[in-house]
């Protein structure tokens, strides 16, 4: 079973990292599964459009879209369709990373569009205003990530520890069944608890993991203080 | 005195129509002014970047940017600088609107910079969920327009009037700061005092008075009635 | 043997149907498989990049991406790395198509970055003056397809021949390497056939076959009088 | 007479910095034209498009946009519009500027759409094979810089001459009445002087100019050995 709702939640984004492309893709993905069985810990994975139908088709932990164009079939070469993404396994989407930001009206719709296809939806957020805007829309997750924070190795519960506890406070009192995870800078358990602590639900990372030696072993200790 | 605040407001967005480019500009903001003085009610313009000094200088009403780019001084050809459009006598800014969208973290940081640039914002939205999130950037005003409607002579207040009771209860649950206008489809006085009847505190337009045969007399109708 | 330097060519864009998404695209790459088996004719295929996957591994025929991102490895979430998608089997790529148009020094980039991968670079271009530009970023393939003609059911070749012949002389004087491929309208085989007339080596199509009742006769149809 | 075709020429790029926005602007434009009357070089400038009006009203130089959209008269809020920017005084455009790249096909329309209203296109491109591009467009200028010379003080001309040479001897065999122009690092007498000797025909230059102590002996230092 691919639930993704129970928390706490790792969120792993292997944006287009070589050493999370193709072979390399599965093999992590296959390192997050082992992870997840022998702790219990709720891993998803977030692997390039490309590799997402394998990934979904090889491990059995939730596999999400890295992004989903706001787009009904027809002539739209070279977007992605939210049809296709679900066909070859995506169980939800990220929406809105910083890598990938997107037009408000264009969030709105494909957390609505996501919603009425029964996949999760993962809306990413730089600040707690935006993250307030973001409730409004009514996702499943709300993951925010100071974009300075983003691939520093600062963890964000350590730097700016206020912004997730401003935002899981702003997110409650607009949303409640809104659930709050915070990215960037995080890469141990230390962090992870932390995060948690702060009063988020989980955890959105990358290249802390991504770029481990041992991605395995980086994942045990992420989840070692849960 | 340029105050914006004062409401049942108008702002017409000149858009990019020769009607009101250049010279047509100019004539059209003087249609404005006068119906402004001569009604009492309160009447900004919002031209072409290239077209707001000078209207800036010329009419004795406030003028607003179509749209700022979320950049700082420095490297940005061809952008447009929140003090630039400021030094030229801008005093607010559309933000937004349904033909150019932004990024949902660039609109919070545009309200931001506005604010601290003590510039009014007006935010344009497409329904009640991204009204109800741009409330949460706190802008000045909220202006919703069903993009199906815009330009297409249908006035919102008659074809969804519960879009815009559904924004004004929204905004108001989440920030009773923030005002909320109506657009889309709107050109007479009748349009506009259903618009005010639902709640909002007037009108953002264009083509229903741009293209109108007389501008002036098509602005008296619209204000005739509240 | 998956090559595609052999002319005529049909490469078939799969865009982001239903018709063509997960098992249907599945379904019509092996029709046009069949067909290529059958009458010699080198036809390829161009899936969403979800389905590019699969459809590498399960047909014989040569596979291109609809897109390719200007990024290198590293973070740029939701976007599609050129080695992600030749590791998953594409041996070529669609670069600017009207519906995915890119900015001159990003087709530029990903030409020369499709040539030292040895992928093959089909770049979609609108008319002959942007074809010859096209033709000195010396890509393999030029496709020329005007705008207003696209899924129109209307036949470049028979609306528009100039622009086909045209685009072919302005081509030959830049490059003389570069074949020059037509769409926009293409479905039958009297149009293919006036395609090859006007000097093109093959075609790009969508709809035309994607949408017609039964893909593998209209593919029979379309390489009929080749 | 504000002519631009006269060579050399020195184009100065505003871009959006504060030492260069409204009065700033303008008094940096009094510079370039007193400097253009006391030596007799065709200099030009190309303001942020709030400044365009003022600015082409003030001095008697040639006044360019930085940037036009691919637009024609509507409904395009905060887009900038050809014939808006002609009225305002505007007598050519910067185009695809490497900080406003565009795509291919809306470099192509607003070249054609420059000469049609008689007004002077500078296609910014980033190397030899996109200035050959940018060539069979047919602008009048092609102004190349390096993206990582600009801003970086190291002239184009002393660090990748070959690129200055190369550019001018590609466009001269696509389209000999197009004229090369050379951009990126350049701020003095040496840096102009060769940039001339490369065989361009001119500069197109910023932030050496702009930010210099006085622009005005920084004009008159870069002009000083022509």
């Amino acid at each position: 079973m691919k639930l993704i709702s129970k928390t706490p939640i790792v969120i792993l984004n292997f944006k287009t990292y070589l050493e999370s492309t193709g072979k390399n893709a599965l093999e992590l993905a296959k390192a997050c599964e082992k992870v997840a069985k022998e702790t219990g810990v709720n891993i998803a994975v977030a692997p390039q459009h490309i590799d997402l139908y394998n990934l979904s088709k090889e491990v059995d932990i939730p596999v999400l879209a890295q992004h989903i164009d706001p787009i009904t079939a027809g002539g739209h070469t070279g977007r992605v369709l939210l049809e296709c993404a679900q066909e070859a396994g995506a169980v939800g989407t990220l929406i809105n990373h910083s890598e990938k930001r997107m037009k408000l009206a264009d969030i709105g719709e494909i957390v609505k569009r996501s919603s009425q296809a029964e996949m999760v939806s993962v809306v990413c957020t730089n600040n707690i205003e935006t993250s307030a805007a973001a409730a409004s829309l009514g996702p499943n997750f709300i993951a925010v990530e100071p974009p300075e924070l983003i691939g520093s190795g600062i963890p964000v519960s350590q730097a700016e520890p206020e912004v997730v506890t401003g935002t899981v406070a702003a997110v409650q009192k607009i949303n409640p069944s809104v659930k709050v995870l915070c990215g960037a800078g995080i890469s141990t358990g230390n962090d992870m608890k932390a995060a948690l602590d702060l009063g988020s639900e989980g955890v959105l990372l990358a290249s802390g993991i991504i770029l481990a030696k041992s991605p395995e072993k980086a994942l045990l200790d992420l989840v070692s203080k849960i």
